[in-house]
């Protein structure tokens, strides 16, 4: 098992593709077969496997989350870091703090058109940690062979 | 460590139970104990653990999404496989592209109510692949005994 | 691997902290680094790794999901244990029923704010079941070392 941490400074609300990165600390390992566990440690950011081809996606995406967890609503309480601040917690309870994706021939085992993201829900730049654990299906191989 | 992959034709939109396969892999790997891990390598197609006694459940979680995510919601730009394109994007974004189940006595340890589901968000009939990894919490027992 | 099952006995609708109660089950088992996954055997009570400072941030949630999920929800057919059955399973749809945390120096390796809640989605109190897996990255080290 392989354990690494990194950060992502994010310029503020978006989607930021993380899928290079975490392919190539799988490739890094030398991990031919397992499981790939990505995690963030943060509750106002989270994590989702989506379409990775169409901008639009990440757009509509968006405003669909904005409809349903405005900035600013009235219902909340918890509003002492401003408008975005309770809307970031509900978007990542909604969506999730931890990933797991099957290792194969090497590499994450996404579909054609999946990509994993960090979502960041604040308005503002946040530096982000995200940690990666990488399970080796056979731990004895040599060279994961 | 096993690793197996499946693919289900689905009819299209609404869940499909896929306890009863998943058990017969975690069986047929004699597995004792571990954790047994699903994932969807689709971005339009989701997993969910549901009740699976009452198809009422269902019918009324697809009617929830139904009026949350609405087919043809003006809402969405991305539109080009039709008004159910982006919803299901979203419906998968809200659910799970993967799960863990733990295994225990040889099984996934589910509830008694508890369900593995496949849930097709497209309305048009689909082939999707799953990819089972299954870790062995003592692997070298012979037979897992 | 180590496998242990808890319950824990809600008093109804609500969150609980399990983080407390998990940290120690890795505690217990002097691993230092891995996996520790984090299942709940019910599909009207879910998990979720939320913000774990302020009590308005639960409050806020639960304002949240009862806008979008409301008791005795005219949409719902499934109303045979009253008028938060079927709200429930849709809160644990939406939320989470297994959640996986890295293990690192002996700990979850949680977020400054992150707590490990259980979510009780009935307004009834209820024993739930939590089955916690912990995989060690070093199997064969002598007391984790």
């Amino acid at each position: 098992m392989y354990q690494d941490e990194f950060e992502i400074r994010t310029t503020g609300r978006g989607a930021y593709d993380l899928s290079g990165r975490i392919q190539d600390l799988v490739a890094a390992c030398a991990v031919e077969s397992g499981l790939c566990h990505v995690f963030i440690r943060h509750t106002s950011a989270s994590l989702m496997i989506c379409e990775n081809a169409d901008p639009a996606v990440m757009r509509d995406l968006e405003a669909f989350m904005q409809r349903l967890v405005p900035d600013g609503d009235k219902l909340f309480t918890h509003t002492a870091e401003g408008p975005d601040d309770m809307p970031s917690h509900v978007r990542s309870v909604l969506t999730q703090t931890d990933l797991t994706v099957p290792v194969r021939d090497g590499r994450c085992a996404l579909g054609t058109w999946q990509g994993i993201f960090l979502w960041e829900h604040r308005t503002a730049p946040h530096t982000r940690s995200i940690l990666v654990t990488i399970s080796d299906s056979r731990p004895d191989s040599p060279g994961g062979d």
